[in-house]
């Protein structure tokens, strides 16, 4: 079995952080650069199954935006897509930064802000009609790492999305990062007793909510991303649109354990994959 | 751009509260007393459109009660509707006055009980079909102070909800405090920096949840209203229908800060509006 | 009125645990061992009303196994059923034990593995296509103790589930333990102050959540049955598919206390009841 292109789009965003250009300031503060590009491209969403999408960056979703509490953030969106689009962050800045504007295809914009709070953000769209220019595949997540680094894990990137081919307001696919039955054939490979973290998040339209459940093991969920939020440990786990969190693992056994929305519907369209405990 | 009758319902709702008629027995106790009409009532939920209404004293949602723990209530309901009504408290009372009774048009009911827990409740009517009664209009918020004071904040009462024009059993437009996209001409304004209070619930009929989500800032959300249950600092959260909480925040920076549900559809169909920090 | 034979069976699960056959090994180990019997069965789901299912030990929703932290459990299934099934259970054991593997009809399986961690799990057959397996019955509470004893307690066993009759993918009938309106014509008894602790779980199908709310009262949430997981104050809280917790309460007054779903249809269509404190 070969790897499609959509598997490897899939796959490279699993591991795949951007943490933008990066500079000091004459204050000592760092400055992160990032270019961010609308632009109209067809994904394989599932095999030989092709999606008229709406990409940052050319995959869905779009690049992992990465950086540290209080650096100097900026931005660079260009609209080379079809339609008017904006980048819209969450997180604390000032309000004129928030995407509201829709930016015009050909034109340029600049989102500046310092990195707060820390955690874990998302970004999408913000042009209406909202459902439409969600639903074509433009967002992403954004982590800010606390200060203090986290513990070192093997980390992966997961955003749960869903794919309406018919338009008629109802998703066809499910995937975890933007292919359908991702990581089935080929096992996300961790070590045995390592610690995994996964940087999860929920930008699925059209459906309340999505969920994610692990086979034979639990995990620890931070909610937002924040040791300071209340965190739980089980297996279970729930997000409407907008929410994210973190979940940390180890597996105890060699063995793949499945994992997959437990909303059956999505699972069996395409939300499930497995980890190889090595 | 004149404020419509909707309007200036939503925007009434969002700041007042009513702590009923206040007297002391001799045991010291403070006893409130409340009026509570159910009167069939056409109300403007979104510019132009009438949606004819089942009302607790003539809006949608009904008004905010407000008493303090160990309070002694007595909520003297009018059924002066077209239907069979009651009220249903949500809170810890006797089990004879959670308004399971339906009160027949024209007659009266007093439901009496001593106000616990503090935190954050609801009411709303309890006569079947359960869909229909509370569909209609019949319900609102219901808070019960801590003895203990609440640090002094703005303080704005918010009830998501719904409106089925057509009798197809699903909305039309979704509003929170019954119109829709109040507060986008008119932003709801705060002082930077101000500590603001929101009581928020959701009693949107038909949809599985409803969600709150906050442009450009955090806040922290106490479930069910009670600083002993596990808070979490987001900028989304989701409720079934049923639950509520505070959310508190302060405003950094100058500027229109938006707010609205981070359900596309319902954002779309009305659930959105600003706040505005000066 | 008679209590009808659906009726009957929601009666028994709500306090019946079965602890298997319980031995000990030469390590000290405690071990317990269980048969499940996958069964097509006719139920009663409400009155009157039979649905075909597909069963673990005869009964929707299958027996509340129970056992303790670290005892070793054997779990005989055989597979008397029409289709290929599976048991799935919630919790941490080797991955192959995860029951992925479809057992032909005529066939059996020893599923065996040490009960951890401590909390609430849920089984349920996991053959393709999920949502038929799971919508069939094939469910049901899976218990394991602390290894420190909770506090003693009157013990009730619930599981939300749904019934689509025409198979269109809706739920045509909402129950808690299997038949619509147990609990209403019977409540559950319960002492005046006594600790209840109630044993929760949602395997509803096609809906993307369930709810659970008590009137005139509130308990405790212990999200997936974990002391130290964060548990909040409240009376009303929803599950997705796959989440479970336990809910402590005791009722201060003698009289009728109704629970049902927070949803109103599923409220209407059978899932409601009332406890009764003496
Ligand atoms: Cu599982
Ligand atoms: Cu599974
Ligand atoms: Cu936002
Ligand atoms: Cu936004
Ligand atoms: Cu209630
Ligand atoms: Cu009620
Ligand atoms: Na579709
Ligand atoms: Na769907
Ligand atoms: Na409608
Ligand atoms: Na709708
Ligand atoms: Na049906
Ligand atoms: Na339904
Ligand atoms: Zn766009
Ligand atoms: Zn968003
Ligand atoms: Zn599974
Ligand atoms: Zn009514
Ligand atoms: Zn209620
Ligand atoms: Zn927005
Ligand atoms: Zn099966
Ligand atoms: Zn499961
Ligand atoms: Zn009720």
């Amino acid at each position: 079995m070969t790897k499609t292109s959509g598997y490897k789009m899939a796959e490279k965003l699993l591991t795949t952080f951007d943490y933008g250009k990066v500079s000091k300031l004459s204050s000592g503060q760092t400055l992160r650069e990032y270019e961010i590009v609308a632009i109209d491209k067809e994904i394989e969403i599932a095999e030989g199954i092709k999606f008229p999408g709406w990409t940052y960056n050319g995959t869905i979703p779009g690049p992992t935006f990465r950086c540290t509490e209080g650096d100097l953030l900026r931005f660079h969106f260009i609209n080379q897509g079809s339609h008017p689009h904006s980048v819209h962050f969450h997180g604390i800045h000032p309000p004129e930064m928030d995407g509201l504007v829709p930016i015009s295809p050909g034109q340029k914009f600049t989102y500046e802000f310092e990195a707060k709070p820390y955690g874990m953000q998302i970004y999408h769209c913000h042009v209406l009609p909202l459902a439409r220019h969600i639903h074509k595949g433009l967002y992403g997540n954004f982590i800010i790492d606390p200060k203090t680094p986290r513990e070192p894990a093997l980390e992966l990137n997961m955003v749960m999305n869903g794919f309406d081919l018919d338009l008629d307001g109802e998703n066809d696919f499910y995937t975890v990062n933007g292919y359908a039955f991702a990581f089935m054939n080929y096992p996300i490979k961790v070590k045995k007793d390592q610690l995994v973290r996964i940087y999860l998040s929920n930008l699925t339209e059209f459906d309340l909510l999505n969920s994610f459940h692990l086979h034979a093991n639990y995990f620890t969920y931070y909610p937002t991303g924040r040791n300071d939020n209340p965190s739980q440990f089980t297996d279970t786990i729930m997000q409407c649109q907008g929410e994210r969190g973190i979940l940390e693992m180890r597996f105890p056994y060699k063995g793949k354990y499945m994992f997959h929305a437990h909303v059956s519907e999505f699972a069996e369209l395409g939300w499930m994959g497995f980890f190889e405990a090595e």
